[in-house]
């Protein structure tokens, strides 16, 4: 039924409220040829008009020749052409494709068959870089909203400015001293997300041709926004201590790099830590040829074990480094709240492209972790978190080991972070057993998500420990292990590179 | 004062966990050479650990050549260079300025300045575009939260799909219903405001070099937007109808634009509403040549009287329309949700765009709004609004047709939206008023800021009416026409071209 808003109050005439109604109803399609009209009566009384307001509204429509009388049926939409409001006759479809920017037809789209898989009843899911659901301070969020208001749910719903709700810069560039960035809030600026700081970069950095260095297994959302701005990714190997950053220089001499990405703590996926030692190398090199770093950091803060190692940003001394971190990781990916630490001028570009592309990040979100921190509350909730996700990571590993001999897997144990990069045996099935597992109800990222150039990592899998619950690990261990071994059974051995040429991680 | 974090469950031990605090600060240079670290028994008494831990960290440091014992001072951070852990010796700042994209330079930035003047103590402004925040309906929003509670609060924190949160496109579709447009849920999908839907669309659709379509005074964000990826606006002229649909074909076959960018109803900045023969006729023709229309239509909601004419997307028979929307001019803009109704394939790049970038709209948002349309306070909450605004834009005419025989401006009242459209004298010293109305404390937006190609509008200024307060409005005319006069005295007249040659709006 068609619902009509009557303004009472307007300078409009009821009967013309009624017959535009029906006139937009028409010309919009809801209403087609020989659709009937209520009953002047009947429609009279639902909207609580006089019946000579619907006579007058539909003797309009009629002189207008958007309705006709057809006998037995009182008044019905008249055909498509006998009207004076038509649409354009012309109904042939815009064929799109040949429309769109070329750059934008080949990005993946694993997030969204992530949030899928993830739904699935009864699937245990190792596959989504997600934090712990019952692991959310909803207690505190809550008194927080409490004590807020009415007075602050007002200041929530007015605009922030484009940099961010200034008092949150402020509890960020503090929480940054903590890690040892020593920055202003001005060179603070909040996001929709870290994602969003890569999306920035890209755009600022990049034009089409030019070259992005990463670690040879890099976060594939990076690389997807590096690629559709046009930008070619080289990958730089990586060992147990993380970047091989003796092949730096060599890489830079050989591609003349616009940007050098790395997610130097606890990486993603390989959950492999950049040495001290390394980061001073990468920085030396990167300043020596003029080359802006980009790190990000969401995972920096879950160590579970081993010395705390400093960013790269707290390194560096040629305002080289920019710096993206989020609460994402460690409080709610659904705030949707990052941030950037950056020398002015990248700031100031970034600021100038967020206005652009939304004006600025979500009013009560800012707001509520801004509370959230002010209150204290974050270090607290960082132990529970760390606490947490270090259980699981070893329930995780134990579990493996239990099916070690038999699937032949292997991994380090990573000191923090989100995941654990499992290598499975040469030659691997690796198609057969993402296959598998989707019938077992396990998922997983197969590891070629991951890769930058050269040789398809076709032999290791990505397996987050934070999402899935803690009782269900060991299920889905024995899952994965089954699907495995039906892989190895079934599963031909699978034509690509052999795999001893790849690196060691 | 430095905060340390203990972990007391961890592996590592306290003392090296000290230790390593003081290293991060160190290397990161918030300890600087000679800067003294708290006396042994102090920090050991402020960390609640035996003195003797506090001991062993430091006799660590010092091992490492991170600190050294100072006569009479104690333990002080020792010289750069002399520990193992130092940075790199290079500190030549980067320059960051031929490190940019050429392309992201050229942007305005009139959002962080109306940000700016908005918060000034005493300024009255009629610049932004922002909703009168004494309408926000905060009573339904906060029994809203209080119903949804903590369990309602757990799903907030939850990510969303990238389209959107499921219930809101619903939503939506349903409100899109109520505007005369038949969409199913799946081509609808939520964005972070319908200004990421401006961005999509350019980049979806623009390579560097393509014209996009717009009316000859259009929206500043949207044309900051269009040439930031490179491409070239081409204003097409408008009258009190609207675009001049009668000049379109010409356009087309002389600049063959990728895009037709068109806010038909309330336009932004002149108020001004698409006529039904002329939005016929434009469908007509862009769907003859193949080209997009891309139609925004944040004020639509609000007419305050005369009779509501149908989106374009109603009207559209071949599905070459990508219809924007937003809840910000109606509820709140701080909140950052609107949305995109377009063919399936145009929503498919938009998701893999929204998935690059921010991967998904804030969740609670999503959440909120979607309960607040389903208990059906949406449209009382928009009669209340109409009402509100109609109020505050016949008292800025009443208030500025005091002053018209001494200034001489002039307007068309618009039938809804935001905006005053005015027009002054020509030859006016429009720099001058800027710099008089600063003066007295007054705001508004010069029509130059919407200036899409050809003559600047030397003689308009956009005057919002929604955002400053109906008491003020008064007042704020007052300092508006004094300014006026004032520069019309002291101002000699500005060289430009000459007004006579521009189209009645």
């Amino acid at each position: 039924m068609i619902r009509l808003h009557l303004d009472r109050d307007s300078r409009t005439p009821l009967f013309e409220q009624i017959a535009s109604a029906f006139r937009e109803r028409i010309l919009g399609g809801l209403l087609r040829e020989g659709a009937e009209l209520p009953p002047e009566r009947d429609l009279a009384k639902r909207l609580g008009v006089n019946r000579s307001t619907v006579v007058r509204a539909y003797a309009e429509l009629k002189a207008d020749g958007f309705v006709e009388a057809k006998v037995g049926r009182g008044t019905v939409v008249a055909a498509a052409g006998s009207g004076t409001g038509q649409a354009p006759g012309r109904t042939e479809p815009l064929e799109w494709d040949p429309l769109f920017r070329p750059e934008t037809a080949s990005c993946g789209d694993f997030f969204s068959e992530m949030m899928s898989v993830n739904g699935r009843e009864g699937v245990i899911s190792f596959a989504p870089g997600f934090p712990d659901p019952d692991l959310f301070p909803l207690e505190e969020f809550l008194a927080l909203q409490r004590e807020l208001g009415i007075s602050g749910l007002r200041s929530q719903f007015l605009p922030s400015p484009v940099e961010g709700y200034s008092p949150l810069r402020e509890k960020v560039a503090e929480l940054l001293a903590d890690r040892g960035i020593d920055v202003p809030p001005g060179e603070v600026m909040i996001l929709s997300g870290s994602q969003q700081g890569l999306d920035f970069a890209a755009r600022t950095f990049l034009s089409p041709g030019d070259t992005v260095l990463v670690e040879k297994s890099s976060f594939f959302g990076a690389l997807e926004i590096f690629r559709a701005v046009g930008a070619r990714v080289a990958g730089i190997s990586m060992d147990r201590d993380g970047m091989r950053t003796d092949l730096l220089e060599g890489a830079i001499r050989r591609h003349n790099p616009r940007l050098i990405y790395t997610l130097p703590t606890f990486q993603n996926p390989t959950g492999i830590t950049l040495s001290l030692e390394r980061r001073r190398e990468l920085l030396e090199t990167a300043g020596r040829f003029g080359v802006p770093v980009l790190e990000d950091d969401p995972y920096g803060e879950l160590r579970y074990e081993g010395e705390p190692i400093p960013p790269l940003k707290a390194l560096d001394r040629c305002g080289g480094v920019i710096y993206l971190s989020s609460f994402s990781k460690v409080l709610s990916l659904g705030l949707r709240v990052g941030w950037v630490s950056a020398p002015a001028p990248v700031i100031e570009r970034f600021s100038r492209l967020k206005q652009m592309t939304d004006l600025h990040v979500n009013t009560p979100a800012q707001v509520l972790l801004d509370r959230f921190l002010g209150q204290g509350f974050y270090f607290p909730h960082i132990e529970r978190v760390r606490k947490a996700y270090r259980e699981k990571r070893d329930r995780l590993a134990e579990c493996l080991s239990r099916y070690r001999p038999r699937v032949g897997w292997d991994w380090d144990l990573p000191e923090g972070g989100y995941y654990l990069w499992c290598s499975l045996p040469g030659f691997f099935p690796l198609r057969a057993f993402v296959a598998r597992a989707a019938e077992n109800r396990v998922a997983f990222l197969p590891g070629t998500a991951f890769h930058a150039d050269g040789i398809p990592r076709q032999n290791r899998i990505r397996l987050n420990f934070t999402h899935v619950r803690l009782e269900e690990i060991e299920e889905g261990a024995r899952r994965l292990a089954r699907a495995a071994e039906k892989a190895m059974e079934n599963g031909s051995v699978e034509l690509g590179p052999a795999d001893g040429q790849e690196p060691v991680v």
